[in-house]
C-alpha cells in the first residue's frame, strides 16, 4: 500500500496507512518530545547485486521524531525572512514530478547557497517563464492589495500551503491559486511563506527592497495567530499518550 | 582540495587527487578483485543540529571497489541492447548542471522504470526541445553514413564518452558533437552508448525499430575491439600490487 507520493514514485513502504500513523505516535512517545517534528521517508534502496532494474530494489521505510524544527529562528520569525529570487530553475514537473514529494533538491540547495552568500535568508526558485514556484521546504504566498497570491503548479502542493488555504477560506479572505510572475513578489505588499517547520512565516524583503512598511502585514500576522489556534485545536490534532 | 563535479555543487572530498588516486587503488588492492569497478562518491553531509545551511554541513567522502559492473549483460553485449526514447524529459542544464557528475537521477529512474516496463533494455531522455541528451549511466552516439554524431549539451561529459572522442580520432573516424534529435537516432544505421560499465555497448533497436540489419554495426564493434585494446594498453593502465 502506498500514499500518492510513494505511488508516484513507484516506491511501496509496505505499511498500510493506519501503521505508518502508529509508528509516528510512537516516534514521539518514545522521544518524549512535547514540541516534535516527525518525518516518514521512504526509499528505492537496492536491487539484488548485479542488477540494474529499479523494480527489484527493496523499498525502505524509515520514521523520527526530532526537536521541533523551525524553518525560521525567533529573529527572523519576528522581523521576517529576506527572500531572494534565484536564477536557478526550480527542475520542471517534465522531469521530476513536484507534486510528489521528494528531497531531488540540488536545484534548491545551490539556490539555498547563493541566497545565503549574498545575504538573503534563503531562496525562491522560478520556472523557465520567471514565475516564482518553491523554495526550499515551504511554498510561497503574497499578499495584493488584500488578495492572497499563490502559485498553482510546478511546486508540492504542501500540506501547511492547504492549510493556508484553508485558513483564508475560513477567514473569508480572497485567495488565487495561480501564476506569480517574479515581478509581482518584488512589488507584493506582503509575502509569507508555508512549512511544516514554523507554519505560517513572514517574509519583509524580496531580493533586497522592504515590503510595505517593512514589517510583517496585517494579513500574514492574522495567518500566523490562526495557524497556531488550529495547530492548538484538538479537533485538529492528535493526542500522544506519553504515559503509555 | 575539490574535482570539477565537486567543485560546482560546492563540495570538499578533503583529500587531494593523489590520494583519493591511491585510496582507490587500495580499494582494488584490498578487495583481491581482478575485474573490479571502483568508485568515489562525495556527499554534503548535515550541518550541526537545527542549522540548514549547507555551507555548515560536513562534507563526506566514499569509496569501493566492487566486481566489475557491466551496463548490459552478455546478450546484451553480443545482440545489442533495445532502447526506448523516453518521454521523461532530462531535467535541464538551468536546474542541474549535467556536466557535474551526480545521482540527481527520479528521471532517468522514471525513464528506466518506464523503459522496463514495456520490454526496453533501458531508456533514453530528450531534453525540452526533443534532442537525445544521455541515458541512467550512459552517453549516446549514433551513425550516419559513416559519421558519429553525439550530443555535445545537456548530458553528462562522461570520461568514457571522451574515450570514445579520441578513439574516433585515433582511428580517424569523423565524428560531430551537436544537437541529436530524437528522429535521427531512430533512423541511423548504429547507436551505441558508453559507459564506464561496460566501454561501447551496442544498440541495435530504438524504439522497436531495428538499426540496419539489426545487428550491430561495423563501427560500433571497431570502437567496441578498440576500447578493449586501449584498455588493457599498459600506457593508459595503473598497475595494482596484490601483493603488497
Amino acid at each position: 500500500m502506498c500514499g500518492a507520493s510513494t505511488c508516484r514514485w513507484r516506491l511501496d513502504p509496505g505499511q498500510t496507512p493506519e501503521h505508518i500513523t502508529e509508528v509516528l505516535a510512537q516516534c514521539v512517545r518514545l522521544s518524549g518530545l512535547r514540541a516534535s517534528y516527525v518525518e516518514m521517508i521512504c526509499t528505492r534502496g537496492q536491487p539484488p547485486w548485479g542488477s540494474r532494474d529499479p523494480r527489484q530494489a527493496v523499498n525502505q521505510f524509515y520514521a523520527f521524531a526530532v526537536p521541533y524544527v523551525w524553518l525560521a529562528n525567533a529573529e527572523q520569525r519576528e522581523n521576517g525572512l529576506h527572500l531572494q529570487i534565484s536564477d536557478v530553475q526550480r527542475i520542471p514537473p517534465s522531469s521530476v514530478d513536484p507534486t510528489a514529494k521528494n528531497y531531488h533538491w540540488n536545484d534548491m540547495t545551490m539556490g539555498l547557497l547563493g541566497a545565503l552568500d549574498s545575504g538573503f535568508d534563503s531562496a525562491v526558485l522560478v520556472d523557465a517563464a520567471g514565475h516564482v514556484v518553491e523554495g526550499p521546504g515551504f511554498n510561497v504566498f503574497c499578499v495584493h492589495q488584500g488578495a492572497i497570491v499563490t502559485p498553482d503548479v510546478g511546486m508540492l502542493e504542501g500540506i501547511t500551503r492547504r492549510t493556508v488555504i484553508e485558513m483564508a477560506q475560513s477567514l473569508g479572505l480572497p485567495l488565487q491559486c495561480r501564476a506569480l510572475p517574479a515581478s509581482e513578489l518584488r512589488e507584493a505588499d506582503e509575502v509569507f511563506i508555508s512549512s511544516s517547520g514554523g507554519g505560517v512565516l513572514p517574509v519583509t524583503r524580496v531580493d533586497g527592497r522592504p515590503l510595505g512598511d517593512g514589517r510583517p502585514g496585517p494579513i500574514t500576522r492574522q495567518l500566523v495567530a490562526s495557524y497556531w489556534a488550529w495547530h492548538a485545536d484538538p479537533a485538529l490534532s492528535r493526542p500522544i499518550d506519553y504515559a503509555a
